[in-house]
Protein backbone atom coordinates (compact mmCIF):
# COMPACT_ATOMS: atom_id res chain seq x y z
CA UNK A 1 0.00 0.00 0.00
CA UNK A 2 1.76 3.28 -0.56
CA UNK A 3 2.60 5.75 2.34
CA UNK A 4 1.33 9.01 2.67
CA UNK A 5 4.02 11.30 1.41
CA UNK A 6 5.87 12.81 4.13
CA UNK A 7 5.67 10.05 6.49
CA UNK A 8 8.46 8.16 7.86
CA UNK A 9 7.62 4.80 8.32
CA UNK A 10 9.83 3.96 5.76
CA UNK A 11 11.91 5.04 7.75
CA UNK A 12 10.86 4.69 11.44
CA UNK A 13 8.96 1.68 10.98
CA UNK A 14 12.21 -0.58 11.26
CA UNK A 15 13.56 1.86 13.84
CA UNK A 16 11.01 0.96 15.76
CA UNK A 17 11.16 -2.77 15.44
CA UNK A 18 15.14 -2.46 16.21
CA UNK A 19 14.62 -0.54 19.24
CA UNK A 20 12.00 -3.14 20.72
CA UNK A 21 14.00 -6.05 19.35
CA UNK A 22 16.77 -4.57 21.45
CA UNK A 23 14.82 -3.96 24.35
CA UNK A 24 13.06 -6.74 25.01
CA UNK A 25 15.87 -8.96 24.42
CA UNK A 26 17.56 -6.68 27.08
CA UNK A 27 14.94 -6.56 29.60
CA UNK A 28 12.07 -8.79 28.75
CA UNK A 29 9.18 -7.56 27.11
CA UNK A 30 7.41 -6.70 30.39
CA UNK A 31 9.80 -4.42 32.01
CA UNK A 32 9.59 -2.46 28.31
CA UNK A 33 7.45 0.60 28.35
CA UNK A 34 6.43 2.54 25.12
CA UNK A 35 8.01 5.50 26.08
CA UNK A 36 11.32 3.47 26.76
CA UNK A 37 10.79 2.29 23.13
CA UNK A 38 10.33 5.61 21.94
CA UNK A 39 12.98 7.00 23.70
CA UNK A 40 15.45 5.07 22.20
CA UNK A 41 13.91 5.52 18.93
CA UNK A 42 14.39 9.35 19.58
CA UNK A 43 10.67 10.31 18.94
CA UNK A 44 8.17 11.05 21.34
CA UNK A 45 5.76 8.38 22.87
CA UNK A 46 3.13 9.59 20.88
CA UNK A 47 4.48 9.41 17.62
CA UNK A 48 4.92 5.35 18.22
CA UNK A 49 1.52 4.87 17.70
CA UNK A 50 2.05 5.94 13.82
CA UNK A 51 3.72 2.75 13.69
CA UNK A 52 2.34 0.29 16.06
CA UNK A 53 -1.11 0.36 17.67
CA UNK A 54 0.37 -0.88 21.25
CA UNK A 55 3.42 -3.47 22.84
CA UNK A 56 1.69 -6.66 22.01
CA UNK A 57 1.38 -5.66 18.32
CA UNK A 58 5.43 -4.65 18.24
CA UNK A 59 5.91 -8.43 20.11
CA UNK A 60 4.09 -10.41 17.48
CA UNK A 61 5.02 -8.32 14.44
CA UNK A 62 8.82 -9.30 15.35
CA UNK A 63 8.08 -13.25 16.29
CA UNK A 64 5.55 -13.13 12.98
CA UNK A 65 8.11 -11.33 10.99
CA UNK A 66 11.23 -13.42 12.50
CA UNK A 67 9.50 -17.15 11.80
CA UNK A 68 8.29 -15.49 8.21
CA UNK A 69 11.87 -14.23 7.17
CA UNK A 70 13.09 -18.15 8.22
CA UNK A 71 11.00 -19.56 6.34
CA UNK A 72 11.20 -17.11 3.11
CA UNK A 73 15.30 -18.04 3.47
CA UNK A 74 14.90 -21.36 3.85
CA UNK A 75 13.21 -21.63 0.61
CA UNK A 76 16.22 -19.85 -0.74
CA UNK A 77 18.12 -22.52 0.01
CA UNK A 78 19.15 -24.86 -2.85
CA UNK A 79 17.29 -27.98 -1.98
CA UNK A 80 19.75 -30.90 -1.79
CA UNK A 81 20.09 -34.28 -3.43
CA UNK A 82 18.55 -36.79 -1.34
CA UNK A 83 17.41 -37.08 2.89
CA UNK A 84 20.96 -36.79 4.00
CA UNK A 85 22.19 -33.82 1.70
CA UNK A 86 18.87 -32.12 2.54
CA UNK A 87 19.54 -32.52 6.21
CA UNK A 88 22.82 -31.31 6.37
CA UNK A 89 21.32 -27.78 4.27
CA UNK A 90 18.87 -27.51 7.48
CA UNK A 91 21.46 -27.94 9.90
CA UNK A 92 24.09 -25.53 7.94
CA UNK A 93 21.24 -23.19 7.38
CA UNK A 94 19.81 -23.02 10.83
CA UNK A 95 22.90 -22.30 12.51
CA UNK A 96 23.63 -19.36 10.22
CA UNK A 97 20.63 -18.28 9.84
CA UNK A 98 20.31 -18.02 13.83
CA UNK A 99 23.80 -16.89 14.88
CA UNK A 100 22.96 -14.07 12.55
CA UNK A 101 20.14 -12.47 14.74
CA UNK A 102 20.43 -13.34 18.49
CA UNK A 103 18.14 -10.82 19.67
CA UNK A 104 15.67 -12.24 17.65
CA UNK A 105 15.70 -15.94 18.41
CA UNK A 106 16.01 -15.03 22.14
CA UNK A 107 12.67 -13.11 22.21
CA UNK A 108 11.13 -16.06 19.62
CA UNK A 109 11.47 -18.14 22.42
CA UNK A 110 11.33 -16.63 25.68
CA UNK A 111 8.73 -14.33 25.10
CA UNK A 112 5.75 -16.97 24.10
CA UNK A 113 4.68 -16.66 27.46
CA UNK A 114 3.93 -12.84 26.90
CA UNK A 115 1.44 -13.52 23.85
CA UNK A 116 -2.06 -12.72 23.88
CA UNK A 117 -3.76 -15.88 23.51
CA UNK A 118 -5.04 -15.20 19.57
CA UNK A 119 -1.08 -14.11 18.55
CA UNK A 120 0.11 -17.08 20.02
CA UNK A 121 -2.09 -19.43 17.98
CA UNK A 122 -0.46 -17.31 15.27
CA UNK A 123 3.17 -17.84 15.98
CA UNK A 124 2.68 -21.29 16.98
CA UNK A 125 1.26 -22.04 13.79
CA UNK A 126 4.52 -20.74 12.29
CA UNK A 127 6.67 -22.18 14.04
CA UNK A 128 5.07 -25.38 13.26
CA UNK A 129 5.99 -25.24 9.86
CA UNK A 130 9.11 -24.36 10.17
CA UNK A 131 9.89 -27.45 12.27
CA UNK A 132 7.46 -29.37 9.48
CA UNK A 133 10.50 -28.62 7.19
CA UNK A 134 12.85 -30.37 9.08
CA UNK A 135 10.02 -33.61 9.94
CA UNK A 136 9.57 -33.89 6.27
CA UNK A 137 13.48 -34.50 5.72
CA UNK A 138 13.57 -37.26 8.78
CA UNK A 139 10.28 -38.98 7.39
CA UNK A 140 11.44 -39.30 3.77
CA UNK A 141 15.17 -40.81 5.10
CA UNK A 142 13.43 -43.25 7.32
CA UNK A 143 11.61 -44.09 4.71
CA UNK A 144 13.99 -44.24 2.06
CA UNK A 145 15.53 -46.02 5.01
CA UNK A 146 18.66 -43.86 5.48
CA UNK A 147 17.63 -42.63 8.27
CA UNK A 148 16.92 -44.42 11.62
CA UNK A 149 14.20 -42.25 13.42
CA UNK A 150 11.41 -44.39 15.51
CA UNK A 151 9.92 -40.81 16.55
CA UNK A 152 10.28 -38.18 14.12
CA UNK A 153 7.91 -35.53 15.56
CA UNK A 154 10.42 -35.92 18.89
CA UNK A 155 13.57 -35.89 16.85
CA UNK A 156 12.61 -32.87 15.02
CA UNK A 157 12.26 -31.30 18.40
CA UNK A 158 15.60 -32.46 19.61
CA UNK A 159 17.59 -31.70 16.68
CA UNK A 160 15.66 -27.83 16.66
CA UNK A 161 16.76 -27.78 20.11
CA UNK A 162 20.33 -28.62 19.79
CA UNK A 163 20.92 -26.41 16.70
CA UNK A 164 19.19 -23.10 18.14
CA UNK A 165 21.25 -23.99 21.05
CA UNK A 166 24.36 -22.55 19.33
CA UNK A 167 23.57 -19.26 20.20
CA UNK A 168 23.75 -19.76 23.87
CA UNK A 169 27.32 -20.63 23.90
CA UNK A 170 29.12 -19.31 20.31
CA UNK A 171 31.32 -16.44 20.43
CA UNK A 172 33.38 -15.03 17.18
CA UNK A 173 35.57 -14.55 19.81
CA UNK A 174 35.86 -18.12 20.79
CA UNK A 175 38.62 -20.76 19.43
CA UNK A 176 35.78 -21.80 16.50
CA UNK A 177 34.60 -20.82 13.49
CA UNK A 178 30.85 -20.68 12.10
CA UNK A 179 32.22 -22.98 9.51
CA UNK A 180 33.71 -25.09 11.64
CA UNK A 181 30.70 -25.41 14.35
CA UNK A 182 28.22 -26.22 11.03
CA UNK A 183 30.87 -29.26 10.46
CA UNK A 184 30.76 -30.64 13.69
CA UNK A 185 27.21 -30.05 14.03
CA UNK A 186 26.59 -31.49 10.75
CA UNK A 187 28.72 -34.93 11.59
CA UNK A 188 26.57 -34.97 15.16
CA UNK A 189 22.96 -34.60 13.43
CA UNK A 190 23.75 -37.33 10.69
CA UNK A 191 24.62 -39.62 13.68
CA UNK A 192 21.70 -38.53 16.06
CA UNK A 193 19.68 -39.84 12.79
CA UNK A 194 21.93 -43.12 12.19
CA UNK A 195 22.95 -42.08 8.74
CA UNK B 1 22.99 -23.04 62.06
CA UNK B 2 20.02 -22.65 64.42
CA UNK B 3 17.58 -20.26 63.54
CA UNK B 4 16.66 -17.78 66.22
CA UNK B 5 13.61 -18.95 68.09
CA UNK B 6 10.34 -17.59 66.76
CA UNK B 7 11.69 -16.43 63.46
CA UNK B 8 9.59 -17.40 60.80
CA UNK B 9 12.86 -17.46 58.19
CA UNK B 10 11.90 -21.52 57.87
CA UNK B 11 8.81 -21.29 56.31
CA UNK B 12 8.05 -17.52 54.65
CA UNK B 13 11.60 -18.26 53.08
CA UNK B 14 10.96 -20.83 51.07
CA UNK B 15 7.93 -19.07 50.30
CA UNK B 16 9.81 -15.62 49.05
CA UNK B 17 11.76 -18.28 46.78
CA UNK B 18 8.59 -19.74 45.38
CA UNK B 19 6.81 -16.74 44.80
CA UNK B 20 9.89 -14.64 43.37
CA UNK B 21 10.50 -18.19 40.98
CA UNK B 22 6.78 -18.04 39.74
CA UNK B 23 6.66 -14.60 39.07
CA UNK B 24 10.08 -13.74 37.27
CA UNK B 25 9.10 -17.15 35.03
CA UNK B 26 5.95 -15.27 34.56
CA UNK B 27 7.14 -11.85 34.18
CA UNK B 28 10.76 -11.93 33.59
CA UNK B 29 12.91 -10.30 36.13
CA UNK B 30 13.23 -7.00 35.25
CA UNK B 31 9.34 -6.30 35.71
CA UNK B 32 8.72 -8.16 38.88
CA UNK B 33 9.05 -5.71 42.15
CA UNK B 34 9.63 -6.87 45.52
CA UNK B 35 6.40 -5.53 46.29
CA UNK B 36 4.47 -8.09 43.82
CA UNK B 37 6.56 -11.03 45.41
CA UNK B 38 5.65 -9.67 48.71
CA UNK B 39 1.60 -9.35 48.08
CA UNK B 40 2.22 -12.97 46.26
CA UNK B 41 3.33 -13.86 49.89
CA UNK B 42 1.11 -12.61 51.31
CA UNK B 43 3.37 -10.18 53.62
CA UNK B 44 4.00 -6.46 54.23
CA UNK B 45 7.41 -5.39 51.12
CA UNK B 46 9.23 -4.29 54.16
CA UNK B 47 8.95 -7.92 55.94
CA UNK B 48 10.79 -9.37 52.68
CA UNK B 49 14.08 -7.85 53.71
CA UNK B 50 14.30 -10.27 56.61
CA UNK B 51 14.84 -12.42 54.02
CA UNK B 52 16.59 -11.12 51.40
CA UNK B 53 19.11 -8.14 50.86
CA UNK B 54 17.35 -7.29 47.41
CA UNK B 55 15.90 -8.64 44.22
CA UNK B 56 19.18 -9.07 42.63
CA UNK B 57 19.85 -11.14 45.75
CA UNK B 58 16.61 -13.22 45.49
CA UNK B 59 18.05 -13.98 41.47
CA UNK B 60 21.16 -14.90 42.14
CA UNK B 61 20.06 -17.38 45.21
CA UNK B 62 17.36 -19.13 42.95
CA UNK B 63 20.16 -19.61 40.05
CA UNK B 64 22.34 -20.69 42.60
CA UNK B 65 20.44 -22.86 44.65
CA UNK B 66 19.18 -23.96 41.06
CA UNK B 67 22.78 -25.65 40.14
CA UNK B 68 23.70 -26.68 43.24
CA UNK B 69 20.60 -29.10 43.82
CA UNK B 70 21.72 -30.13 39.92
CA UNK B 71 24.63 -31.27 41.14
CA UNK B 72 23.67 -32.69 44.45
CA UNK B 73 20.73 -34.78 42.57
CA UNK B 74 23.39 -35.91 39.94
CA UNK B 75 25.55 -37.01 42.55
CA UNK B 76 23.11 -39.26 43.97
CA UNK B 77 22.55 -41.14 40.91
CA UNK B 78 24.23 -44.23 40.71
CA UNK B 79 27.24 -44.33 38.89
CA UNK B 80 26.97 -46.41 35.71
CA UNK B 81 29.57 -49.05 34.62
CA UNK B 82 31.66 -47.88 31.56
CA UNK B 83 31.06 -44.49 29.49
CA UNK B 84 27.64 -46.18 27.28
CA UNK B 85 26.18 -46.68 31.10
CA UNK B 86 27.23 -43.36 32.71
CA UNK B 87 26.11 -41.32 29.44
CA UNK B 88 22.37 -42.79 29.39
CA UNK B 89 22.27 -42.39 33.48
CA UNK B 90 22.94 -38.68 32.48
CA UNK B 91 20.46 -38.33 29.68
CA UNK B 92 17.80 -39.49 31.81
CA UNK B 93 18.72 -37.70 34.72
CA UNK B 94 19.00 -34.40 32.95
CA UNK B 95 15.76 -34.93 31.14
CA UNK B 96 13.60 -35.95 34.31
CA UNK B 97 15.41 -33.58 36.63
CA UNK B 98 14.87 -30.71 34.70
CA UNK B 99 11.27 -31.62 33.67
CA UNK B 100 10.46 -31.53 37.07
CA UNK B 101 11.34 -28.10 37.98
CA UNK B 102 10.14 -25.91 34.55
CA UNK B 103 10.66 -22.65 36.30
CA UNK B 104 13.62 -22.94 37.68
CA UNK B 105 15.17 -23.89 34.54
CA UNK B 106 13.59 -21.11 32.50
CA UNK B 107 15.28 -18.61 34.90
CA UNK B 108 18.87 -20.05 34.66
CA UNK B 109 18.64 -19.75 31.16
CA UNK B 110 16.97 -16.37 30.41
CA UNK B 111 17.87 -14.38 33.12
CA UNK B 112 21.58 -14.67 32.87
CA UNK B 113 21.51 -11.08 30.91
CA UNK B 114 20.01 -9.88 34.71
CA UNK B 115 22.75 -11.08 37.03
CA UNK B 116 25.27 -8.41 37.84
CA UNK B 117 28.62 -8.71 36.91
CA UNK B 118 30.13 -10.72 40.08
CA UNK B 119 26.69 -13.17 40.47
CA UNK B 120 27.39 -13.57 36.68
CA UNK B 121 30.63 -15.07 37.08
CA UNK B 122 29.95 -17.46 40.62
CA UNK B 123 26.76 -19.09 38.29
CA UNK B 124 28.61 -19.35 35.17
CA UNK B 125 31.66 -21.43 37.35
CA UNK B 126 28.55 -23.82 39.05
CA UNK B 127 26.93 -24.31 35.53
CA UNK B 128 30.07 -25.32 34.15
CA UNK B 129 30.90 -27.50 36.44
CA UNK B 130 27.85 -29.54 35.56
CA UNK B 131 28.70 -29.56 31.88
CA UNK B 132 32.07 -30.95 32.96
CA UNK B 133 30.31 -34.16 34.05
CA UNK B 134 28.76 -34.47 30.88
CA UNK B 135 32.38 -33.55 29.07
CA UNK B 136 33.98 -36.25 31.14
CA UNK B 137 32.11 -38.64 30.25
CA UNK B 138 32.14 -37.66 26.37
CA UNK B 139 36.42 -37.64 26.75
CA UNK B 140 36.06 -41.03 28.50
CA UNK B 141 34.45 -42.65 26.04
CA UNK B 142 36.41 -41.30 23.28
CA UNK B 143 39.94 -42.39 24.73
CA UNK B 144 37.98 -45.85 25.22
CA UNK B 145 37.54 -46.07 21.80
CA UNK B 146 33.60 -46.49 22.43
CA UNK B 147 32.34 -43.23 21.01
CA UNK B 148 32.84 -40.75 18.51
CA UNK B 149 33.46 -37.24 19.34
CA UNK B 150 35.31 -34.87 17.38
CA UNK B 151 34.98 -31.75 19.82
CA UNK B 152 33.87 -33.10 23.49
CA UNK B 153 33.18 -29.29 24.39
CA UNK B 154 30.72 -28.33 21.49
CA UNK B 155 29.34 -31.96 21.82
CA UNK B 156 28.51 -31.02 25.59
CA UNK B 157 27.32 -28.07 24.60
CA UNK B 158 24.84 -29.44 21.91
CA UNK B 159 23.75 -32.95 24.09
CA UNK B 160 22.58 -30.18 27.21
CA UNK B 161 20.76 -28.06 24.59
CA UNK B 162 19.04 -30.83 23.08
CA UNK B 163 17.88 -32.77 25.93
CA UNK B 164 17.48 -29.59 28.06
CA UNK B 165 14.69 -28.65 24.55
CA UNK B 166 12.39 -31.25 26.23
CA UNK B 167 11.19 -28.47 28.61
CA UNK B 168 9.93 -26.71 25.86
CA UNK B 169 7.67 -28.95 24.35
CA UNK B 170 6.51 -31.97 26.59
CA UNK B 171 3.44 -32.12 28.01
CA UNK B 172 2.20 -35.04 30.34
CA UNK B 173 -1.17 -34.54 28.21
CA UNK B 174 0.74 -35.50 25.23
CA UNK B 175 0.94 -38.58 23.28
CA UNK B 176 4.22 -39.53 24.81
CA UNK B 177 5.03 -40.46 28.97
CA UNK B 178 8.44 -38.93 30.39
CA UNK B 179 9.46 -43.03 30.42
CA UNK B 180 9.53 -43.01 26.42
CA UNK B 181 10.95 -39.92 25.91
CA UNK B 182 13.73 -41.18 28.00
CA UNK B 183 14.06 -43.71 26.16
CA UNK B 184 14.21 -41.97 23.15
CA UNK B 185 16.44 -39.38 23.88
CA UNK B 186 18.86 -41.81 25.45
CA UNK B 187 18.79 -43.14 21.69
CA UNK B 188 19.65 -40.34 20.09
CA UNK B 189 22.18 -38.97 22.21
CA UNK B 190 24.15 -42.49 21.81
CA UNK B 191 23.78 -42.48 18.34
CA UNK B 192 24.95 -38.61 17.93
CA UNK B 193 27.91 -39.71 19.88
CA UNK B 194 28.51 -42.73 17.40
CA UNK B 195 28.27 -45.56 20.22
Amino acid sequence: MARKSGSHAGITGPRVRDAAERLFARHGYAAVSMRQIAAEVGVQAGALYLYTRDKQSLLFDLMQSHLRDLMQAWQAVPEGDGPAARLEAFTRFHIRHHLARPDAVFIAYMELRSLEPENFKVIEALRKRYEDVLEEILRDGAAAGVFTVPDTKLATMALIAMLTGVNTWYRDSGRLSRDRVEDLYCDMVRRAVGA
